[in-house]
């Protein structure tokens, strides 16, 4: 595995192996890689030829007062992980050449910004957008993999990918779960043990919001509420939302139909988690 | 000259000649050309392999009561005149191409666009900002020229290109203007007679701060005192600024030290006409 920490050797990279007509497939991860990320990895295989992993803790997606500098890092081990799943090149650029001095150009998916993590982090999708637009400029994908469980960003990426006429095919992966129901997430390592419990109320909650859906119930107040209980039943455990929306443009529906998100975020001690699932009538 | 209308057919069309290894520069325009816009394409032709002209009246660069429906259009003339040029493709997309409906994704290039023109027409860099991506995108050029005369939104485009990391050398070509010194510009078609006299109001007060500079002078309060002088004196002008400002990051200067530029906008008639020049001590 090769690791290019410069824009210039990623786009020398990356211009020789587009005229060779290889197919190149880019996960981006802000690294402390787990399961989840390693899932991507192998799909991000089976789409292409080349596979570039990209780690790159992007300050700019960080709202002021978040956990920016604490962020989990350990390169070397993220190093050895993709180095076992055979990704061909890990991108691993400084803060500095993503965002030298000066730089003053963003990036704006204006709607499908606003709701659900967009209300509580302002500028965090834009700070996605923005970054999200020099990687693939940089690297110069095919196809450009996420994961599910960052449902929103997925959408907005893929809005932004439309708009701009990107010429990169976007693909989601559904969410990667510890066997207990826990959605894998990087912030997941802020839990201690008692919130490491506490957190499978989370998918506990979406899935008592499936079975209600199966059950006939389509409204969105009563299923909200009822996820909204189960999660207040947790002590430990801080609502920011409950969301029925539609499932492309992220706007608040009254009654389920398809495809219909459940969203939720709820901080649990310094961990803000979010989890989803999309509900069948 | 072949003409494409669609952006599938476009990238198809750069794609092949991407892998052909063959150097394709674009020259935006929103087309009614003069002699300014085939001044670049001859500086295209010196550039590259291959010349793509794309002719779009973008809607997102004018400002609400703006001339957006009255901007001139003649678009079998701007064909007949880009043949002549030999240039290989016009791309010539329709708004719904560009902005389909739901479209809600914006390239901000913040502090360069808010003063001078952008002071006096919000949101119409943004635009210019976001159209510029979407054309990179689709035509995936190697190189892309800019008048001048629009010497903000080249300023603006050359942050935006490199915040973005986007792999495109961009190439500004001098003004060029008619024989009695008016810079050539689309907008020109508004003058009437006496306004077409009056206009040059303009690059007459270009040369006399010129000369003033010239003489010693680098105080720029006396530069742009001298030059509102001028302009007032034209009764059919209305002066929108005046700058005397650092060519990089156009903020105001107290003194011209290199490179400075001295950059102004007046509404004559319903044209609103901007010119510049470099001052050098």
């Amino acid at each position: 595995m090769q690791i290019i920490e410069s824009i210039s050797d990623m786009r020398q990279w990356s211009d020789r192996h587009w005229h060779g007509l290889r197919r190149i497939v880019l996960v981006p991860t802000m690294g402390f890689l787990h399961e989840g990320h390693l899932s991507l990895m192998r799909l991000a295989r089976l789409r292409g030829d080349l596979v570039v992993a990209s780690i790159f803790v992007n300050p700019a997606q960080f709202s002021p007062g978040e956990d920016f500098a604490g962020y989990p890092r350990d390169f070397e081990r993220d190093r050895r992980l993709l180095e076992a799943e055979q990704v061909d090149v890990l991108f691993h650029p400084s803060e500095q050449q993503i965002f030298p001095a000066g730089a003053q150009t963003f990036v704006e998916v204006e709607k499908l910004s606003l709701p659900l993590c967009g209300a509580a982090r302002p500028g965090h999708f834009r700070g996605v957008a923005t970054v999200v637009v020099k990687l693939f400029s940089i690297v110069r994908p095919q196809v450009a993999i996420f994961g599910e469980k960052d449902y929103q960003q997925l959408q907005v990426i893929r809005r932004m990918v439309r708009d701009l006429s990107l010429a990169v095919e976007i693909v989601g992966h559904p969410i990667v779960r510890e066997p207990d129901g826990l959605a894998l997430s990087s912030r997941n390592a802020y839990l201690n043990a008692a919130e490491r419990t506490a957190a499978l109320c989370l998918s506990r909650a979406l899935c008592i919001a499936e079975r209600l859906v199966k059950r006939g119930e389509v409204k969105a107040t009563v299923i909200i509420d009822r996820v909204r209980a189960e999660l207040n039943n947790q002590p430990l455990a801080t609502v920011d939302y409950v969301k029925v929306c539609d499932a492309e443009f992220l706007e608040d529906i009254d009654e389920v139909n398809e495809p219909t998100l459940l969203a939720l975020a709820v901080r649990i001690g310094k961990a803000r988690l979010i989890d989803n699932r999309m509900l069948k009538v």
